[in-house]
């Protein structure tokens, strides 16, 4: 039997899934992070037509266009027009079989704009013209999106220098429901060696309203940002790296490494790895101090192609995977943390899915009572954020954690459009927890089952951050 | 349809597998590889209650209470009652969703206590009072244990300086119809920078009534434990690495690492792994001669959260999985004694499953005819001692070697109630079989089936081990 | 429903991959990368056997035996009959569940012979007789045998030192349909560590009939034999690393390591990456050029059992997978082509899975018009050529990138019957998407879905390379 194509019960392969799906569906959102802008949802602006939305910033549908051998100024050049690069797109679409993108499209294409076709060069020019009048329309605002998505918080992430200006103003806004959260990503106060972090550090400043001029310096001023953070409702901070550093150092060594980094003179990848390990141990005591999580994104290899880089700067579809070794350094640096009781709640995400069975496993030397499922596995992200990926996270972490305490899905998205990936999310979870229930290997206790769907869709994530 | 939960056809999902699980279920069971006190076997002591067979050392049980947030005092804390870390174990259970440990439990309760309830904080206080009633009924000492479960030989885990007298004692008595062997485990003895080693070579020292002043000598020693080793029926050593080592040494840089080693001095990685590869050469040598199989089980990473290793000590339930790079030191090292036909029969066990197929590839290298898969790959094992993990390793060595040869499963456990694992992997293992026949990849002959499902259940391992 | 043993329908599991497998078994074939002899396709002899054919040259045959114990002398021995030989493979066979070489064997005694036995021990003399006596009957010498299996392209597998005359002879024969093109296969003129360097250079110094005295001369030779390569219609080039390596260096550097390879004097690792870096930068620029396609292999660790090396030499059935980080490598070396515009349509193989989504994501960095899918992840390979491995790296590919372009399958082999893994590839890639169409992934458009069965099949490759 064929199913029909994304129909009602898409992903959704036996009873049980039907059922928890049923129960999943209805809850809200809580998109823990994501890359959306506050200004923007201020702002607040009609989007122009598909392709601003679909292709004006997505690095998934411009290296699924490249893939297909598409020239470059139908993705990204400017010397083409919306209605192009859409039909440019749409005429990949059907080499995308086993690709999320393709679900994705036929997704959002379904919940925001009621059309039902399938995308090819084909049916390009009709569906263009249905999704533009359908804009036209109107209820496809930033806020409207997102309360059309049932969302109800979202955190952002947020530059410690950034002064949050537009999170206040999304605040005060009564008739907005959903909840607008920043979240702490201090990431250009941990690469001390990259060209980013002296103009990084001068905006810091300004922001703070006062000189850097040493690590203790630093670390006061970004305590200072923490807590204004905490006061905008901040639950969360974010780190990425390619892998955990762990290397000690004394409080003399930072200091030079501090001054060399601010002085913008060249830093030694130890000296890298010495400063962040120090930075990131103060900033982890903090957020245990207060509850937040600590999201650790680990494993992206980034700007790979330097003439494309060059061309369009950084997110333009040119990242791909490392393939480090991670498992002492991170052992050893949670460690650190776990021996002064400074370790905070943390959620260990991996791009390259060889250690999802590292990260599986090093969760369980580090739980504690603050939290079910303190250390938590990150849902399956980016290049994994499909369903082989998240069937995988999710089969690792039931096979060696407590599969009813993740706290699931995040769109980690810089789109309007894709909350429909927290329905795909929760498709493939039921469908992998009810095909635990059909193959015996589970009771078929439906209400048990319900309450965990629930549970992971939403509550779970609620209660972890301790929002609301 | 939904099948029942843990139902007859348990795990069986095709006719094959139905049929060849019939006759492995009929085979006794040869646990080659377990942490079984012999002590406790001749003691033979009554248990007390659930609490103790189940709590009492379960790091697998411990780590799923910790992920779901329980405090420390009622995992491992002197504070507690068994019957409130009982309480607060059942009350994790429905978490436990794709965890194997929810289907072991399960299996124990219906195998050994007649219990067809599913366990929960619902249910913990009826399942107590049941268990706790069944286990004063009797039946439940170690020996009981292993007859009820059908157990004809089982290798325990022993240190060259133990002197192996419960090994006498349970062998003189001819009530007892279980083998109950030896497994020579001398990690102590090649830890050579560790802590423990000097006071081992101490223990060493007064087992084997003298002292033990170079390298030439401690061989010497070890090669006396080998002989008595075997004279008590042993046919397997064991060993666990975070990689094999490889690097040459003379055998004048041996004597100084010893030297260093003995007086406590520092060991360098270097020099550790240069004493740890003549040390093994020398012990696999030996090995071979006496057609011992040589078990390698590689990838720990142990200890990770020091805090609770100088509260509880190691095997608490916080180690996890290394990554290191593995595959070019283990051919070097398997060739050096391939080179010079000194190579035993060797059991290749990884803990990281990104490294299934340098395993699976590895075996290749180095067969011989002294033995069926004379290099075999071992069975899923620890955190990959799950459905999905016995699955990748046997998928793994079919494509890659000959999986009617192998030597299936152990329970690697310290748990009188673990046979039921057997049980476990036999179904896994017939269902994939039958799997491959039902897809008309294999043909549907049945004797050869259920033959192949027996050996894989029995027969090989006696057959490689050389045992009865 | 227990389905026949490769019946029909083997491998398709489903409607829609019934349909677009009849779709592409229609395709012709073109075997873009294999090791078969020119010489041997030329001199077109018959066959004395089916130990001959089966087991004269063939590695994953005498892996498979070792595996199972059979002593040495009835896999390469000289001792032993063919006879004796295949007797003790057929005694092999049914350990071999789940093994690709059951499916390789009994569809090359279907497809080939017209047998439909079982191989077994007890059918092994029948089989036996009836093979020989097919054999007999004619139809067997290499054409027959590439002719009856519908292969229009093939590509063997040349150094440059080769004088590819036995490509002439055989393009010269209108008679013969298939096109015989050859490969630039430089591995030796880039392993300068390696013994065979020395040796090599003279060769090829004998036919360029020229001194190669220096780096820059070794480059013009080489740019002189790509350009015969590309009049002889090479469309490839194919290069095997266990790692891409990247390391930068001055010409003059270059000029000292070339000289001292010259020379015979030891290399260091650092120097033989330096050189190889700069040569396949070098090379990878002319096939950039020519629109070649650059086939890299990555990840085989070789020769590791020296005793048997000795005895038997290379290709024995004695290597296995690297597990080397080459992440950050691979994307400095490919980066450095793409700056300069000089990146060829690229073949990314890895020998190791647990590299699938490295390579899967390295494609999307370096994407470009030039073709579709110009960055290419090359098919499931020798460990890796079975059902698992084919769906690991197609799904992979789908989710990572364009599957719809991929470039499919090639034999690889050096074996004159193993076109019918062809026929298995195609069967387990029409069963993927079939999959997805199945479970409502992808729209039930059957025009769309066998024009991709097709394209992957045969249309993609002949396209890529452009040959025809």
């Amino acid at each position: 039997m064929v199913k029909e194509f994304m129909g009602a019960d898409f992903l959704l392969e036996n009873e049980p899934a039907v059922k928890m799906f049923e129960a999943a569906d209805k809850m809200p959102i809580f998109d823990w992070h994501c890359h959306l802008s506050p200004k923007e949802i201020y702002e607040n602006k009609e989007p122009e037509d598909i392709a601003q939305l679909w292709l004006g910033g997505d690095h998934y549908k411009w290296r699924a266009m490249r893939s297909c051998g598409v020239e470059e100024k139908y993705i990204t050049g400017t010397e083409t027009t919306g209605y192009e690069k859409f039909k440019a797109f749409a005429s990949c679409m059907p080499s995308l079989i086993g690709n999320p993108m393709y679900h994705w499209c036929h997704l959002e294409l379904r919940r925001y704009f009621g059309i039902e076709d399938i995308l090819s060069a084909d049916t390009a020019d009709e569906i263009w013209n249905k999704a533009n009048e359908v804009i036209k329309a109107g209820g496809f605002t930033p806020r409207a999106l997102i309360e059309k998505s049932n969302v109800s918080h979202l955190c952002t992430t947020d530059d410690p220098a950034d002064t949050l200006e537009y999170h206040q103003l999304i605040a005060k806004d009564a008739t907005f429901k959903c909840k607008v959260l920043p979240a702490f990503r201090p990431d250009k106060a941990l690469a001390i060696e990259a060209p980013a972090f002296v103009p990084w550090l001068a905006d810091m400043e300004k922001t703070a309203c006062t000189s850097i001029d040493s690590f203790a310096k630093l670390k006061e001023v970004l305590l200072i940002r923490i807590n204004f953070f905490a006061q905008m409702g901040c639950r969360a901070s974010d780190h990425a790296f390619s892998y955990l550093p762990y290397e000690p150092a004394t409080p003399a060594e930072l200091e030079t490494i501090f001054a060399k980094g601010k002085a913008g003179e060249a830093i030694s990848a130890h000296e890298a790895d010495q400063y962040k390990t120090a930075l990131l141990q103060f900033l982890a005591a903090q957020y245990a101090e207060r509850g937040w999580g600590m999201e650790l994104h680990i494993g992206p290899m980034r700007n790979n192609n330097t003439k494309m880089f060059e061309a369009i700067g950084p997110d333009g579809g040119f990242d791909s995977l490392d393939d480090q070794m991670i498992a002492q350094k991170m052992s050893r640096f949670l460690d650190s943390l776990a021996r002064e009781d400074k370790l905070p709640r943390t959620i260990l995400f991996t791009l390259n899915p060889k250690d999802n069975y590292v990260l599986g496993t090093m969760l369980g030397n580090f739980q504690g009572p603050e939290a079910e499922s303190k250390i938590q596995f990150g849902s399956a992200w980016w290049f994994n954020d499909n369903i082989d990926g998240m069937r995988e996270q999710m089969k690792a972490l039931g096979n060696l954690g407590a599969l009813g305490k993740f706290v699931g899905m995040v769109t980690d998205s810089r789109s309007f459009l894709s909350y429909p990936r927290h329905e795909y999310f929760r498709r493939i979870m039921c469908n992998l927890l009810g095909e635990f229930v059909e193959k015996g290997q589970y009771p078929y206790d439906e209400k048990t089952l319900c309450k965990m769907a629930e549970d992971i869709a939403y509550n779970n994530a609620i209660k972890y951050f301790g929002v609301e």
